[in-house]
């Protein structure tokens, strides 16, 4: 059985999912003082397994905080040799075709997969392999950045299954292939 | 007083307003086969005039339709030396810095205007004219062609005022400058 292959992002009004100096300070625009969870423990729920690349494994190191995820990581990486120490038993190398990957990964029982990072939802986007995007727009216009998509061979038609609104002011849409 | 100038407009996902041949048959993805209202006449009753650039002015002439404005229309053009026949009447054309233009409408009592037209758009963001974005984002990936935001400056903040879903695929979200 084919798995399914989300990505649940958040970005600006202009599309943007970092700001002009790669920064993402600005996702903490509207104030969350109760932290409430805004879709996303319940989004990680139903998630086997993270895949991402390289660059977005290396800033969730860069934080400095405890490994934040509860399910295996598969980073994506063809330079990458060796995962560091302190997360080793959670996070798995990976490397090649895609396509081939998810295969693999769904062949193992991981249906499904959150596919996380600019670069890495690009790729997937190109071969067609999004099944569900959820995402979550934050008011306000970077003027600048880095964009969540890019340039598709073609047009890539999706079905809005929901769209909640959180804390006022987050408008969280979710879309289904077609 | 102040008026108040509004974008009213719909993106694809990956925030484009054309596609890549400049084509706009991708708004009719979703199927209206009773033609209801998707937010568009309940704004314009509350629109004094437009304001749009000479492209999407030359785009509504190509329709070949009827006039389809029932409120005074100001064409920002620097070029065009006169209006065609047809809309004489409809249309005025105005040129110079948007800001002395908009001074100017306000003053003569056109309070709510609708801005239109990508460039026209981008041009009143970069000097922070616009107060209210209506985004209606249709579920397509484009995979490029025209987008609807480009540089700015720097930041600008919106607040969210309102979120509503038409044809239960129709996502339109009502933003206001912070």
């Amino acid at each position: 059985m084919k798995g399914t292959n989300y990505v649940f992002i958040a970005t600006s009004l202009d599309g943007k999912i970092a700001d002009k100096n790669n920064g993402i300070d600005w996702l903490n625009t509207v104030p969350n003082p109760d932290n409430i969870d805004t879709g996303f423990k319940r989004f990680m729920s139903k998630i086997d397994a993270l895949v991402m690349g390289r660059s977005t494994f290396e800033v969730v190191m860069g934080f400095g905080i405890e490994w934040p995820y509860s399910v295996p990581v598969f980073v994506l990486s063809n330079s990458l040799k060796e995962i560091p120490e302190t997360c080793k038993g959670k996070v798995e190398l990976v490397s090649g075709d895609i396509k081939t990957i998810v295969e693999e990964l769904n062949n193992k029982g991981f249906k499904h997969l959150y596919i996380d990072g600019g670069q890495t939802i690009q790729s997937f986007l190109k071969e067609d392999l999004i099944d569900e995007l959820i995402i979550t727009t934050i008011p306000i216009l970077l003027g600048g950045g880095v964009p969540l998509f890019d340039e598709l061979p073609d047009e890539r038609k999706f079905q809005h299954l929901k769209t909640e609104v959180f804390l006022e002011q987050l408008v969280q849409s979710h879309y289904q292939r077609v």
